[in-house]
Order: structure tokens, then C-alpha cells, then sequence
């Protein structure tokens, strides 16, 4: 008998029959003799419209309130959900996170778990009953609800199966599982049996959005093995889980692709120490997140300073930067769009020799040219025009042997 | 500075427009010097819609389940409360059930409070906050989330009056107040400026549904004064208060008609005793609710028993009866419709003499049948046809002086 979190999302519970069908799923694993923990986010759309609704009362409302608020479309599913096992006889409670015991520190919409008890779900389990839990939310120490902001519930669910001690934590979603790259624009990629969760945070940073990346490091903080897989049908998806040796022989693992990237050059600065300094702290106040970073020094002793940001970013970057330069006396902001990152992912790089030569040969061979390059010890990611990205990744994929066969 | 505990119900937070008006409202009595505590139902229509959704997924859903569902609907309105109050620059906070510390007995559904601290809320008033609480929810001793069942809201803001010591709990409805009759029956009624629990008590047993027996009685026994008044206007409403030998003054108070009434006679039943006994055994193991009883000994030793109901409670009382007959061995069942309850009330009928007399004759003089006559200390019912209810409570609403000057 395995203990199983399993993890839907809000499309899965967006309407009675949906609800109906993840019951019917859920007793399955029962009827297999397993026990089953169920975290639930609110109906697709709920969240969206209680935060509508109270920007129209207020555009900036109080956190606090908005916590309260937003608390309510997970409540709503859990019960639906309990009550849809109870009618398939299914004995079924509902536990809201703050009934779970998800204990959190006091940043409204954005609360970090600080310690999870599991509250009476072992004596639920005992009892023989299925226990679902409201994803996205927690209490803090003052009793008020807090919620754990943008992929909370899968955040909820791997907490629970750490406190809980779980065999295994099953997020289902709308995709099958990770693929060695998206499917929409490399037809070859193949689905990924096991993947290491530092691959796992690479690809994620690297444009693929399966999972949010604070989800992986807290399993890969507590240990905890999940399965990313659909909730449309049966097929085994991607075990996320720490690195074994094996995963060593695989060079790369997967190729992601974020289009979703504009480039900032800074010219002309004065070659003088602190001024990068100077020119991130501003960037950082703005709170814009900056990813590839590269300085060099151009003709007459000035810097070049050239940083890749989001799209949503670019603009209070520059406006950052524009203010940096008039501090140091200096430089010149240009802003250009058009590039897409590429990246490749695999623990295998650390013990074999030559990936990024092959990379960097495989583009040259297309005449795609690289404008911008970075790495890590399992990355190598390369800055290419926009227009050449999608043909870039079927020839970096098929290269790699990461084609179907 | 008065503490005021102000109810409003789920058409004053129908919608975004609407919580706004209420905002300013509760804002207007801070403005004046007063704390204010706001109790909140559900938008109108919610928790029907939520109830629906359950009962989609299975006929008869788990009533635990239910209040985890139902307490939706209040948590979603306080929290956009709070924040309107706060847009217009009144600082306000909101509380659950649970949070203001109303404690319930584990009855699903139609919990009955069984202890109210109010938690915090004495103390975010001292900070001048407005305390918004959900009604018609608490917690029992297992932190189970329950429900107070109908009229649970009004309950709510009365018990934390009770429980705050507040000056006033004013119940914003969409009537103006209670009335010495219906005005749509009787257009000279009037507004009664003040009322008696004992009186009110009678009213809504009587058929005037401006509020449920159970909070008027919960008020009565915590002597919380309370106010009806509209939330649709500013106009002052009415008081329900501890009796005062003032309102004994008024003979008559107001006037009930109840159309809702069935007629149900037991004929040629054996006169022995335990015969009235076995028939309302059956009845109450029915769960019909019985409103008036007259028995009377026919011809040849057979007894007659006549009592009315309401006509929801109609066919389960004519089924119970035909069992009980069986098992007595004896008596025909039959059911007639077509009348009505007039009922006049007044704590001024205990010091004052002849006043069934006068009612009486009043009917007697406009050709009014009465087919049976209760009797309580402040109350007299008379049940008369259908068709002149009306009639006959406009002649008794003049005759006893209740008429608009």
C-alpha cells in the first residue's frame, strides 16, 4: 500500500463533470490499494474573477483582503470534490490548507510555507477515507489566510507529500509529462522518462513552463519523487526525482526555447570600477529580472555592457538604466527584441567533453549566428535571431539524439 | 461613542455597486463617532447557485461538506467589504466565523451557537478599524467550518451584539421596518416605532416573516435591543426591545394574516383516551410542524379533532393521520384549503378586557365566519375564509385604532 498525493489543476475541476471524472480517478487508485491525499486548485477562472471583481472596487485592494478573498475557489472544489467521492462510495473529507496544518510566514499572495503538520490527515487516512486538501493556500502564526501565489497548489502538494512522507506526488496537468523539447516546434521530441530536478529547474528557467521552479527546489530541498503526467488519460508521465549515475550517460537531456526575451545594450560607459555596480543596483530597485549578462571592453577604454531581460521587464529596465547612466555620467541605452534564447540541458555535460563545441559547430553549420552566450555546469544557452530559433532547436535536438526513433 | 453591530443581507452586497453603497454607509456611522462591526451575508443568490452545483454531483450531499461549500459565499463578500471601506479611506478588517470566535454544536447545516468570544475584534476596533464579519457561519470544537441554517446572518449579528455588549444591532432589510399589518393588504398600516419581543415573537409566528423566531428569541434572552430598518434609505425603523410598561398602553400592536394555512379534520374518532396522543406521535414523526388544535366530542361518543398546518406540511400531516387511524382503529381524514390565519397582537391585551370580544363582533358585524379561535396571553388567532382575510384585517386594523392618521 503506497501513500499518493495527487495534485489537479483548474481545468481538471472547471465544471461538475470534470469534478466527476477526477473522483472517478482518484477511486481507481483507492480501489488498487493505495492511500490518496488530493490537492485541488480553484475552477479555472475563479481567481481571475474575485481579483476582477475587487480591482473594480479598488485598483490597489489590501493584500490581506485579497488573501481572504482568494482563499474561497479552492474551498469551493474541495467540497465539490469530497462530494463527488461520497457519491461514487468513496468515504471523502475536505481539509482547507489552514485544517492541513500549511503553516506559512506573513506575506500576503505570496507566502512562503514555513512548516506543514499534515493536521489529522493520518487519521483520516486510517479511517479509510480520501483526503483533499485546498492547493494555493496556508494560515499564518496570527490565524489570518495566506496564499503561496502563482503555482501554489503544486507547491501545496509536494509540501504535503514531504510532511506527509508520500511515496509519490502526482501533478497532473494539461501536458503529458516533460519533453525533450516542445513539441510544437521540434515534431521528434520525445516525452522524458526521468529527469534529474536539476535538469528539471534548467529547463524551467530556460522558457520551458511545466512547473514553476520554487515547486522543484522545495522537492529537491525535501527529496520529494513526483510524476508530472495528464490528467486526460492514463499515460505515464516524467519522474522528477534526485540524480542517480545513470542519468550521467545522458548527455542532454532536454532543449528549451524562450522567445519571450528582448536584449539591453549599455555603450559607452566609463571603464571605472563600480559602475556595473551602480548600473544593477538601479536595475534591481526597478525589480527587473535580468538573465544573461555580458561586459566587454570596447575602442578607447569605454565599456559595453550588454544583459537580456522579459518582455514585460525590458522597459522599466531601460528607463533603470537610462536613470544609472545620468548618476555615473555616462553611456548610452539601446533596447532591441528579435533574439530568442536556445538551451540545453543535461547532468551528462559534467562528465563529458566537447558539448558546447558541438553546439556552437551545429549553428555555425546553418549559418545561424550566436550573439550572446552563457553556461552553466549542466546549461549552455545561446542568444540567436528570433526568425532562426525554431530551426535552430530541430537541428541542436536531432544532433543530440534526442529524435523519436 | 456607541458600538453598533450592523447586519446587512444579500441584496444590499448583490454587487460590486451595491457593497460600495453599504461601504459608505457603515463609513457614514464612523464618521458620526460610532465603532461599527458589519455582519455580511452572502451576494444574493450565491449560495443557492453553490448548493445547486453540489446536488448537480449527488442528490444528497454530506453536510459537512455543504459548510465548507456554503461558507464560500459570506468569505467572499466580507473580503470585498473590507476593501471598499478601505478605497474610501476607512481602515476595516475582516473576520471569518471562526475568526470572531462564534462557536457552534456539530449540527451541519442549522448549527446553534453555543459560545461567541468575538476574538479580536475589541481590539481592532480600539484601532479604529471597521471589524467586517461573515454571517451565518462558525466553527464547532473540532475547527469544523458550520452553518446556521436560515435567517443565520440575522443570528450571527445578534449573538456578537450579545457577545461585544453593543449599543445597538441594527438588521438593514428591504423592508423599512415592521408594520401594523402588510401595507399591500392594509394600506393604512403603519410603522411601529417600537415593539416588544414577546409582540414580534407572535408577529413572525403569525406570518409576518420580517425576521426567523429563533434570532428575535436569541435577543430576547441576551436582551440585545435591535433595529429593523431599510438599507434602502435612512429613515429610522423599528425597535425590538424589552418590554416597558409603557407598551402596554397600545392594546393591539399589529396585525398577522397567514394565508399559508390547511385545514385538516379527524372525524368519527373512538372518545377514549390516548386517541389525540397516538394521532400527534404520527404527525410529529412526520416532522409537520402543527399550528392551531381544537377537539370536540360529536355524536354518539365519537370525537371530532381539527388543526391546521402549513401547505407544505399539508399531504405528509394527511398520510400520518390516515396511519394513525389505522392503528386506532377508527376516524376519516380530510383536508380542506381556502382559509386564512388573522391573528392581532399586543402585550396591552394583558391589562385590558373585552378585546376578543370586540374582535369578534367586528367579524360577526361584516358577516365573517370564524371556524376556529386560539388563544395566547398577547395573542388571539382567528381562522377565517380565504377570501375575506383581507377584508377582515383591514375592519380590525381600523377598529383597534391601528390606522395611519
Amino acid at each position: 500500500m503506497a501513500l499518493i498525493i495527487q495534485k489537479f489543476g483548474g481545468t481538471s475541476v472547471g465544471d461538475v463533470d470534470r469534478i466527476k471524472n477526477v473522483a472517478r480517478r482518484i477511486k481507481s487508485y483507492v480501489d488498487a490499494g493505495n492511500q490518496v491525499v488530493a490537492v485541488l486548485s480553484a475552477r479555472a477562472g475563479v481567481t481571475n474573477e474575485l481579483i476582477a471583481r475587487a480591482k473594480q472596487i479598488n485598483p490597489h485592494p489590501d493584500e490581506r483582503e485579497m488573501d481572504m478573498l482568494m482563499t474561497v475557489g479552492e474551498q469551493e472544489t474541495i467540497a465539490l470534490m469530497a462530494i463527488a467521492l461520497q457519491s461514487i462510495g468513496q468515504p471523502a473529507v475536505s481539509r482547507t490548507g489552514a485544517q492541513a496544518g500549511i503553516v506559512t510566514d506573513f506575506e500576503h499572495t505570496r507566502a512562503r510555507i514555513v512548516e506543514i503538520s499534515g493536521g489529522d490527515i493520518p487519521l483520516l487516512l486510517s479511517q479509510g477515507k480520501v483526503v483533499i486538501v485546498a492547493g494555493f493556500q496556508g494560515i499564518n502564526k496570527h490565524g489570518q489566510a495566506t496564499t503561496l501565489g502563482r503555482g501554489g497548489s503544486d507547491l501545496s502538494a509536494i509540501a504535503l507529500a514531504a510532511a506527509l512522507k508520500a511515496d509519490i506526488c502526482q501533478i497532473f496537468t494539461d501536458v503529458d509529462g516533460v519533453y525533450t523539447a516542445d513539441p510544437r516546434v521540434v515534431p521528434a521530441a520525445r516525452k522524458i522518462h526521468e529527469i534529474s530536478y536539476d535538469e528539471m529547474l534548467e529547463l524551467a528557467s530556460s522558457g520551458s513552463k511545466v512547473m514553476q521552479s520554487r515547486s522543484v527546489e522545495f522537492a529537491q530541498k525535501y527529496n520529494v519523487t513526483f510524476e508530472v503526467r495528464s490528467s486526460m488519460n492514463d499515460n505515464p508521465g516524467t519522474l522528477v526525482k534526485a540524480e542517480v549515475p545513470s542519468m550521467e550517460d545522458v548527455v542532454v537531456s532536454g532543449i528549451a526555447v524562450d522567445k519571450n526575451q528582448v536584449k539591453v545594450v549599455v555603450s559607452n560607459l566609463p571603464d571605472s570600477p563600480g559602475v556595473a555596480a551602480a548600473i544593477f543596483e538601479e536595475i534591481g530597485a526597478a525589480k527587473v529580472v535580468v538573465d544573461m549578462i555580458i561586459q566587454n571592453v570596447g575602442r578607447e577604454g569605454r565599456a559595453n555592457l550588454t544583459f537580456t531581460t522579459s518582455n514585460e521587464d525590458a522597459h522599466r529596465a531601460t528607463v533603470a538604466v537610462d536613470q544609472a547612466c545620468k548618476k555615473i555620467g555616462g553611456g548610452n541605452v539601446q533596447q532591441s527584441g528579435g533574439i530568442a534564447k536556445l538551451s540545453i540541458v543535461g547532468v551528462g555535460m559534467r562528465s563529458h567533453s566537447g558539448v558546447a563545441a558541438k553546439l556552437f559547430k551545429t549553428l555555425a553549420d546553418a549559418s545561424i549566428n550566436i550573439d550572446m552566450i552563457s553556461t552553466s555546469e549542466i546549461k549552455i544557452s545561446v542568444v540567436i535571431d528570433l526568425d532562426k530559433a525554431d530551426r535552430a532547436a530541430r537541428l541542436v535536438h536531432s544532433v543530440f539524439g534526442l529524435d523519436a526513433k
